[in-house]
């Protein structure tokens, strides 16, 4: 049987030597922030930079010319001024070097033909060499799987079971406050720029393979390729979802998208076509791609659009009630028969007819056992969740109640098995559960079910909305 | 001239003494939170808890019941088993109290005949005596302007422009962490729980009046006097902004709202007319609300549609110009006279026909000169920049290079000069501007921008929405 040969973004993204340009003693260059950025993150290959005149750049031996490195270089790694790209590039191909990541800006998407003639003649080295390249105009890559990170970006939160591709040098690198703001982690990044060679296309094929990668996000202001494109992604939602966000469907939109990165982007019903013969679902922005993100990467898919709301006060009820059928899915009324079996494990205040309201007073403990009632009944393919708190309560307490923290020490225990419980219910029912919760990722409430790979959202129609994307994956994919 | 009667809420809400039950040495109690939060927040009136056995609660002196108290009481607090509600509300009107906070539920919400006979003899009660109050069924009340916090939810973040009066007790306590994330204060917060007596019209033409409040927020499942709201919103919104929140409009979302608040909710078309007429402005949800808070409490107002973007990033600035003309305002592109001008201002690099993008070398504090001269121009009518970065960018740097932070003090001085003389423009030109970035409110970049009023979104469609917003309440205010 013949082995499956290997894509070229896998030497680019988990290489053992990489070679620096633009790297230098000057904390204020943006080659020296990357590359000490990817000494800071722990990656173990080897790391060259080349300086024209230093001895050593943060600490370690520069080389005068790729030609004086004589050891085999994986990658090479470009944050040079414009005009000196293509002499070094072909330096490149003749040391042997196969990958690069051109960081620069200048070519294709500035105004004037200097730019475009510049990129051409890249692509004309590149080819000339074998070369395959990201950019030239994009950010660099992290994959915390080989705790890479050759952005300029320190201290991303790496880890986790989603990728991002993008066409977006910003959006990458600044994605980082928003993921760690939700409690989510990036497991790979690609900063594809002005796709000069290596386009989108090539990205969704070469994750598609990625056994820890378990959903893609795309950033998109236009398919180079659509027919390629169509074909990647219907392969690679067999295995996993692909989320996109597009922005270039409007006239200044579309302005700013050709400005950008030399795109020629379309109507936004031709992208909406696009991306559903594609299997794509449709994010407005980048909060709401990570938030489809989280939930398409942790939670089994739903069978239907029945939801079960699960709360202990009546605004949020209502808000994901709303929110739910707003969305598209539903919040049936439950039978008689489940109404009793709730009735029987709640409180004589409760109303039990979904949503379930506990009102304020009910031990929320008793979350897991009704979701368990829920799942087991068969009316329901999911379940939203509101009323989860942890020690928080106890800030303003613990001043006039010295005891109180040993006091709850076994309260704070049953808490944690309790969350354990509750985030085995959706994988052990096959159903889908959210959180919704106003506390951050950094609470003492909502830390350790983010770890336990239950995704919260702080609002009803973001995790209304999140949940919907399950169902759109599990139909996009039924359809293919 | 008849001297303006002081509306019904005044002394409910900057109290000069209040008795509490419910509150004990038990810290598991929501009386003994809520009295914990009073003491912990400074309030400077008198306390009176009232407890049938303790000698003092959380330190200070307790007392077996209100007519052991002989001095004047201007509030009540209840927090108490149901059935109790009455005869205690009964011993307040005896003792002369005028105002009262019903906390406690199982009244008109909860299924069955026996909460609606006791919710009757409560507005009974409260009739006989005079009494007007807030509840049953709430949360307390929070009112920055005397440090009050009567709610069992410790810290919120009290200051700022903002006022919120809802129909969820949740909503308005679980707000703070949201309010925190980004960065805003709460000035006052009013649960209304069941509006037995007092309801959210009252809340509107009391909080008319408030001077510090600009901007006024509603959780809206249910408005029970519609003409009388109507009237109430439209002389409110001469002064300050109305958004409001419904969630009725669904079928699911009705049935929770009857049993939370025993509201009866209409359809999504039927409140969207009542806002319209009313001129109050529809958020989806809290977190959109308080996006529309934000704005309308701190920028002056647009005169039309047309939007500046000044970027120095791409995918950001094409984000921004998608979603501002789905919002329904517009990006034109500049003049040849403006663009010559910005061309003049920038590197060789930008584009500046609107978005202005400045690419990621350019000095970010060219932003300032930017914005005065697309204001200057009249070409447009407001602004949003992404690309303010902060002191953030040295974070892993400053371990390689130990002198940096000193090197770079001076720079950090001329960054918060700038964020001053950024913040002072929109001002100045009278034109709203919004900043969208990623960094969060605790950030060195971010943070004095909000200080300085500025409001900072993490989204481009967040951003635009919030634009938006400003729009729809000056055209409201205007067809009033």
């Amino acid at each position: 049987m013949k082995k499956k040969e290997q894509h070229l973004l896998k030497q680019l993204m988990y290489p053992s030597s990489i070679a620096f340009w633009g790297a230098s003693n000057n904390p204020m260059k943006m080659g020296t922030m990357q590359l000490t950025n990817v000494l800071e993150t722990g990656y173990q290959g080897e790391v060259y930079p080349v300086h024209p005149t230093e001895e050593t750049v943060l600490g370690i031996p520069a080389y005068r010319s790729i030609s004086d490195v004589h050891k085999p270089v994986d990658l090479a790694q470009l944050t040079l001024p414009t005009e000196v790209v293509p002499g070094i590039l072909d330096e490149c191909g003749r040391a042997g070097i196969k990958r690069a990541i051109v960081i620069s800006g200048g070519f294709k998407e500035v105004v004037g033909d200097r730019g475009k003639q510049l990129e051409r003649q890249v692509r004309e080295i590149a080819g000339k060499y074998g070369i395959r390249f990201l950019g030239p105009n994009c950010v660099g890559i992290l994959n915390s799987l080989c705790s890479l990170n050759s952005t300029t970006i320190p201290r991303p939160p790496m880890g986790g079971k989603i990728a991002f591709a993008s066409q977006s040098g910003a959006y990458t690198a600044m994605i980082n406050p928003l993921l760690r703001a939700q409690g989510m982690k990036m497991c790979q990044t690609i900063s594809v720029g002005n796709e000069a060679d290596i386009d989108l296309t090539d990205c969704l094929e070469y994750l598609k393979d990625e056994p820890e990668v378990k959903a893609v996000g795309l950033y998109v202001e236009t398919i180079r390729r659509p027919r390629e494109f169509v074909m990647a992604a219907r392969e690679t939602i067999r295995e996993k979802p692909v989320v996109a966000i597009y922005v270039g469907g409007t006239e200044a939109g579309s302005r700013s998208s050709l400005s950008h990165t030399g795109a020629l982007s379309g109507p936004d019903k031709v992208y909406d076509g696009l991306f559903r013969q594609a299997g794509v679902i449709r994010a407005l922005d980048l909060d709401q791609m990570l938030d489809m993100l989280w939930i398409l990467s942790s939670q089994p898919l739903p069978a239907g659009r029945r939801m079960a709301v699960i709360t202990n006060s009546g605004g949020p009820g209502s808000s994901l009630a709303y929110h739910i059928e707003r969305a598209g899915l539903s919040v049936p009324l439950f039978s008689d028969e489940l109404a009793a079996r709730l009735d029987a494990a709640t409180g004589p205040l409760a109303f039990v007819r979904n949503p379930i309201d506990l009102t304020f007073d009910t031990n929320m403990f008793i979350f897991k056992e009704l979701l368990e009632i829920v799942f087991e009944s068969g009316e329901v393919d999911g379940a939203f969740i509101y009323g989860i708190f942890g020690p928080e309560f106890m800030v303003n307490l613990e001043k006039r109640f010295p005891g109180l923290h040993e006091m709850m020490s076994d309260w704070v225990t049953d808490y944690v098995g309790f969350l354990e419980g509750l985030a085995e219910v959706p994988r052990a029912c096959g159903k889908p559960t959210v959180v919704m919760s106003f506390m951050g990722a950094g609470s003492a409430t909502i830390g350790p079910l983010i770890g336990l790979d239950v995704p919260v959202y702080p609002s009803a129609v973001r995790a209304a909305q999140a949940m919907r994307s399950l169902l759109d994956y599990r139909l996009a994919r039924e359809s293919g």
